[in-house]
C-alpha cells in the first residue's frame, strides 16, 4: 500500500483502528438491518419532541458556521448547574474533549491511570499522544478508588480516568467518596471524572455541581447522548475552573460544532419533563432486562446508567457466543473487553419491543450454546 | 487564575485565544443583530431544499451515532469523484482534518511550508503541535508555487499547505501549474491541497480527481461549507491513497461526525442541479460586488471563490476602518490578516438583499473616512 512515507514516528507505530464496530458495519457484514439496537447506550427513547421541533426550526440556518464561542449553550449550561459559562468548555461528544486534554497532559511516556477494562475511547487517545497506561483492576466489579489513587501517587501521573457511574459495568460510587477520592489526588494530578450517565444516576452519586468545582486539577465530563437521546448530535461538555477550562482554547476545533447539534442540545436542556420521563423509562427497561436474565439464569448486577451488565457465569468466550448469537437474532448489544469483566454481556435500555425481542431470543441462544 | 498546574511545556506555551471572532461575538458586543453576514466565507443562498428534507425526515433519528466508518458518505463521494471509497477520510470540517495532519507529521520545532497570509487555522493547528511555520509571502496576491517549492527543499519541510483557489485572496492557479508543484514536491513532504473552494473555481483550476491520486504524499482537502451551503453541519473530506488515508484512522475521533450532517452532506451531493444553480448564483454576486466596489473607486482582485478581495488602495488602518464602518451598518465582512494583502477587504457572495446593504453602506463608510 502506497503510503507518506514520514509520519511521525508515534504516529507510525499507531495502529489504524475504529476502536468500536459500530452497528452499521454489522448490518453491512451481515446484510440484514438490526431488529434491536441495544449495544451502545443510546436511547431508543429518543429525543424530545421540542428537539425535533428545533431540529426543523433551525434547518435553513445550516448555512452558518455555529458560534466558535459557544456562548448560547454554555449560557444555558451554567444556568442548569447553577455555575459560570466560563467553566463549561463544549466539544464534539465527550470522546472529542477526552482526546483534547489527554493532549494538553500527557507526553510520549508519561504514565495514565486508569481501570483495567475502563472506557476504550480514552485509552485510544493516550495510545494516540504516546502516554503510558497503568491500569487498576476493578474491585467487586467497581473502579477501585483506592488502588486508582494509590497509582496515581507510586506512579507520578499526571493524568487520571475515573467514570462515575461506571461503563461498562454499571457500577458507582457514592458522591462522598468521589470528592474524597478527587481532594486526596495530588494537585499535580489532572483527573477526568466521567459523569456520562450522570442524568440516570441514582440520588447521592453525582457530587453536586459546587462541590468539586474549587479544583483546578478536576474535569468533570458530561454529554446529551445518553439520556438525552443526542448521541447522533456529538455535544460533550467539561466542567471546570475558569483557568483550567480556557486550555481548551489553545487547542480546540472552535468551528467544530455541529450548528443543529446545538440547537438540538439547548432543546433537549430546557425540557426538564422529558429527561424526567425517559430516566423513568430508562428504569424500568433495566429491571425488565434485569428480570429477562434472571428468567435465563443469568445474573444482572446493579446499574446506575442506561444500561445493565449481565454476568454469564462463564468466560469471555461464553460471553462472546452470547454477543454473537443474539446478533444472529438481530439484537445488537455488546460485551466488555477484558477479564474478569468480559464474563458479563452489556445491554442498553431500550423499548419494550427492543426488550421483547431479547426475551425472545435469549432463551434460544442459551439453549444453542449448552 | 486558578489553573491545572501541569499541561505539557508546549501546551503552556499557547495562548488560549479563538482564532476567528464570530459573527454572533460581534452581535453580543454591539447589543445588534448583522443585517448582511457576508464575511466568513458561507452561503447564504442556502442548503438545498433536499438537504433540509432529508434533515427533517432524520431527525428522530439523533438518538442513533453516526456510522463510526462514514461508509455511505465515502460510498457517496467515490461515485461523485470516481474514484474509491477507501480514498476518503472524513472530518468535522477541513479545519478538523488539518489538525489531525499535522499531528500525524509534526514533531516540535519541525518545518511546515506555507504562504504568509494564508489560511490562519492551518498557522493555529501547525503552532498547537510545535511546528515552525516557515513563510512564503504571496506574489501578485496569489500563492507563490517556486517560491513554496524552494522553501520546502531548503527546509526539508514535512509538511506544505496551498489552497487553490486562494482564501483570503480568491486567487488560483490553474490545475496544470499545481499538478506540476505537487510532482516536483518531494515525497518526504506530505502537500495539503487544500480545495475548500473547488465547487466554484472556472473549469482548468481543479485537477481532475485521478490527476494526483497516485501520489502518497498529496492529501485534497474538499468540503460542504462553502458552495454546498453546509457550513454549520461540519463536513470536510480529505481525498488521497488510501494508505495515506488510512492514517486518519489511527487518531481520529471515529464518533466525531454528527449523524444529521452526514445525512445533510449526502442530500447535497444529490442535488447536482441545485448546486450548478447556487455556482451561478454566487459568480452573479461576485460581480455584482465587483460592481459596487468600483462605483466606490475601490479595485476588485479577480476571484475563483465564493468571495472578493477587494483592494482599497491604502494600508491595513484603512482596510480595518472600511470594516469596522460597514460593520456599523450592520454589514460583516472580514479583512486578510497580514501585510501587504491586509489593504484589501474581503466580502462574501450573498442574497441580494445583502449586497444591496453593502451597496447602500460602502460609499458612507468611505465618505466617512475621506
Amino acid at each position: 500500500m502506497s503510503t507518506f512515507s514520514r509520519f511521525t514516528p508515534l504516529a507510525c507505530s499507531l495502529p489504524a483502528i475504529v476502536p468500536f464496530v459500530g452497528p452499521e458495519a454489522i448490518e453491512r457484514q451481515r446484510g440484514l438491518p438490526i431488529r434491536a439496537r441495544i449495544g451502545a447506550n443510546e436511547s431508543g427513547f429518543g429525543p424530545s419532541p421540542r428537539v425535533v421541533s428545533a431540529l426543523a426550526a433551525a434547518s435553513q440556518d445550516i448555512w452558518k458556521y455555529s458560534d466558535p464561542e459557544n456562548f448560547g449553550i454554555r449560557t444555558a449550561l451554567a444556568a442548569h448547574h447553577g455555575l459560570k459559562p466560563e467553566q463549561f468548555a463544549i466539544g464534539e461528544g465527550i470522546d472529542a474533549l477526552l482526546g483534547l486534554i489527554v493532549r494538553l497532559v500527557i507526553e510520549p511516556g508519561l504514565p495514565v491511570v486508569t481501570s483495567l477494562g475502563g472506557y476504550p475511547t480514552f485509552n485510544f487517545h493516550v495510545n494516540g499522544f504516546g502516554g503510558r497506561l497503568v491500569t487498576v483492576p476493578y474491585v467487586n466489579d467497581r473502579e477501585d478508588l483506592e488502588g486508582l489513587l494509590a497509582a496515581v501517587k507510586r506512579e507520578d501521573a499526571p493524568l487520571a480516568y475515573l467514570a462515575n457511574p461506571d461503563n461498562p459495568m454499571g457500577s458507582w460510587h457514592t458522591a462522598e467518596d468521589v470528592i474524597a477520592f478527587a481532594r486526596a489526588l495530588p494537585d499535580t494530578c489532572l483527573l477526568i471524572l466521567d459523569e456520562a450517565y450522570g442524568e440516570t444516576a441514582p440520588a447521592g452519586v453525582i457530587p453536586p455541581a459546587d462541590a468539586l468545582i474549587d479544583l483546578p486539577n478536576v474535569l468533570r465530563m458530561r454529554t446529551f447522548s445518553k439520556a438525552y437521546g443526542l448521541a447522533g448530535a456529538r455535544v460533550g461538555y467539561a466542567i471546570g475552573t475558569p483557568g483550567t477550562i480556557s486550555a481548551f482554547d489553545k487547542i480546540r476545533n472552535h468551528f467544530g460544532m455541529a450548528r443543529s447539534s446545538v440547537v438540538g442540545a439547548l432543546a433537549a436542556l430546557e425540557d426538564k419533563n422529558y429527561l424526567t420521563e425517559v430516566v423513568a423509562k430508562i428504569a424500568d427497561a433495566r429491571a425488565r432486562i434485569a428480570a429477562i436474565a434472571e428468567n435465563n439464569g443469568l445474573k444482572p448486577l446493579p446499574s446506575a446508567t442506561n444500561f445493565v451488565a449481565v454476568d454469564c457465569g462463564r468466560d469471555a468466550t461464553f460471553a462472546r457466543a452470547v454477543v454473537d448469537g443474539l446478533m444472529q437474532h438481530g439484537v445488537f448489544i455488546r460485551m466488555p473487553g477484558v477479564a474478569p469483566l468480559n464474563r458479563c454481556i452489556r445491554i442498553s435500555a431500550g423499548l419494550p419491543a427492543d426488550l421483547d425481542l431479547l426475551e425472545q431470543a435469549l432463551p434460544q441462544v442459551l439453549k444453542g450454546l449448552r
